[in-house]
């Protein structure tokens, strides 16, 4: 089987395709081949023993679905998108990126007669403030940012180009991940990995929200087992309603820092610097912190075990 | 105030424009002109006191929109849609005007750098079964047609533009309009409005459902006062979630009959045949049936009184 992976340069798209190639197989079926897709150049993963494409390009640009489809890929893994800050201050490159590539996709998979599972990572962006405690499966997608905008009309387009058997889509809207490796980014979400991230380091870092806020995470690992599981289910279990919300862990920024006092120790918890800044606390307020994510459990997508393992699995992988 | 009713030529179209003629104002202001567009040359109203432009072109094509905006409307009522039915079998066409030329007006908005009120027609085809009963507001949109997917999309658009004060927008799932003028189609839901019309008209129809199916419906009057109302809400009071449930009749067919008895006659009854259609009773027990739509009566919209009044109304219209 071949397996395309949109967005394979990116901080998932590496795991996933270092974790398909230490399988060997996928959906129960061995793999023969990998493309990984991005705007820039994916590296190639080491030491694989099949063949991996690394292709670099534009998917919004005319031409560059169809290419990427003549290898036949049975999954097609779609992760690509202009992240949240980004939609948000460039309205016109959200749009074409996050939806009008996406539909490009789902046309160029019509026009190939192929029949891939198609996985498409949403996001819990597609829901908006005020909420109810916890939030429902059938819960209302009402978006506070063009980029929830913009994964809710995926999702919408996923769902009929799904119902119209033109592929078997699954879409999963993924918590917020944590903790993510690299450097401090302007997302308002990205101290939810500092206060982890940099102290860890041995590097200081700024709490800019009260330790009372709550969010919703999993980790980057539980991010690639919920695509992984994804491919795997049989569509008729989604009957009709494939967009789902991930399961996460609902905990506030004060549990997050005790899991770093115990794992990480003493110095390292004392790294982190109580700041609150009120515009970041006002953005981040509008988030949902806390879902039933009845069907996705039910469907056998699991949460991380909680917030000790996520930190003692990052130390694991940058010691 | 210049105002624009794009989809002028069609049953509520041509309704709402005659409404905004006899009142000679909207949302408080005086109506100094109005605009009606659609794919075929709407016809003049009678008797208008104020300039009535009737253009006909294809909304979908380059330039068209921002043609349209050089009225500088101040209300725009966006209610041009291919129906279910044909979105249904013509997939391209469906997505190319549902959702293409929406976001091409949307765009066209935003480039004019005018603000207006845009009113823009949903449906409760955003919702697919199975339902709650009653729906609340808060129900998720999980489509079963490219028309209703087209439509959520529509209501995901409007809500960003707005959001990001591009234009002032309110959306409205309207109920199934209950009695449509005119002959009976392929549609569906044709004969709800047949099994009422028809016999009227001294003909004889087909009920092709059972007596206890049940549906959300209102009057074409009901629809044109919705939008009229639309127009002079304060947008502050949709409180960023501008897409509305509009209120409507939640009553079965056996009671729409009983309706027809007592206001047009036991004659008028008997010329409606019961002759169950699985292939249709299939798709409308798909379709929702009632809803609290809380927010908009909480906004002053209201359903009609009773179907006696709906009978009564359409049977004024037609002698």
């Amino acid at each position: 089987m071949q397996v395309l992976i949109i967005g394979g340069a990116g901080m998932i798209g590496r795991r996933l395709a270092a974790r398909l190639l230490a399988d060997g197989s996928l959906a129960g079926k061995r793999l023969n081949g990998l493309t990984l897709f991005d705007t820039v150049e994916p590296e190639a993963p080491r030491g694989a023993d099949i063949p991996v494409r690394c292709r670099q390009g534009d998917l919004s640009e005319a031409g560059v679905a169809e290419r990427l489809l003549a290898s036949r890929p049975e999954v097609i893994f779609h992760l690509a998108a202009v992240v949240s800050g980004e939609a948000e201050t460039d309205f016109d490159k959200g749009y074409r990126v996050n939806l009008d590539a996406t539909r490009g996709l789902f046309e160029a998979v019509r026009a190939s007669g192929l029949t891939p599972r198609v996985v498409f990572t949403s996001s819990i962006a597609v829901f908006g403030a005020p909420f109810p405690d916890p939030i429902p499966d059938d819960f209302h997608t009402t978006p506070l940012t063009s980029y929830g905008t913009q994964k809710a009309m995926g999702e919408l387009l996923l769902a009929d180009y799904s119902r119209r058997e033109i592929f078997d889509g699954i879409g999963l809207r993924l918590p917020t991940i944590v903790v993510r490796p690299g450097k401090p980014n302007k997302a308002a979400s990205s101290f939810f990995s500092g206060i982890i991230r940099e102290p860890v380091a041995g590097l200081e870092a700024v709490c800019p929200v009260s330790p009372n806020l709550r969010h919703w995470m999993a980790s980057p690992d539980a991010a690639v087992d919920f695509l992984v599981h994804a491919a795997g289910i049989d569509s008729a279990r989604l009957r009709g309603r494939p967009n789902l919300t991930m399961p996460g862990l609902s905990i506030t920024v004060g549990a997050m820092l005790a899991a770093l006092g115990r794992v990480a120790g003493a110095e390292a918890l004392q790294r982190v610097k109580m700041e609150r800044d009120p515009f970041i606390e006002k953005i981040v307020s509008g988030w949902p912190s806390n879902f039933t994510a009845a069907r996705a459990r039910d469907l056998g997508f699991q949460a991380d075990r909680n917030f000790d393992d996520i930190v003692r699995a990052h130390m694991a992988e940058v010691a």
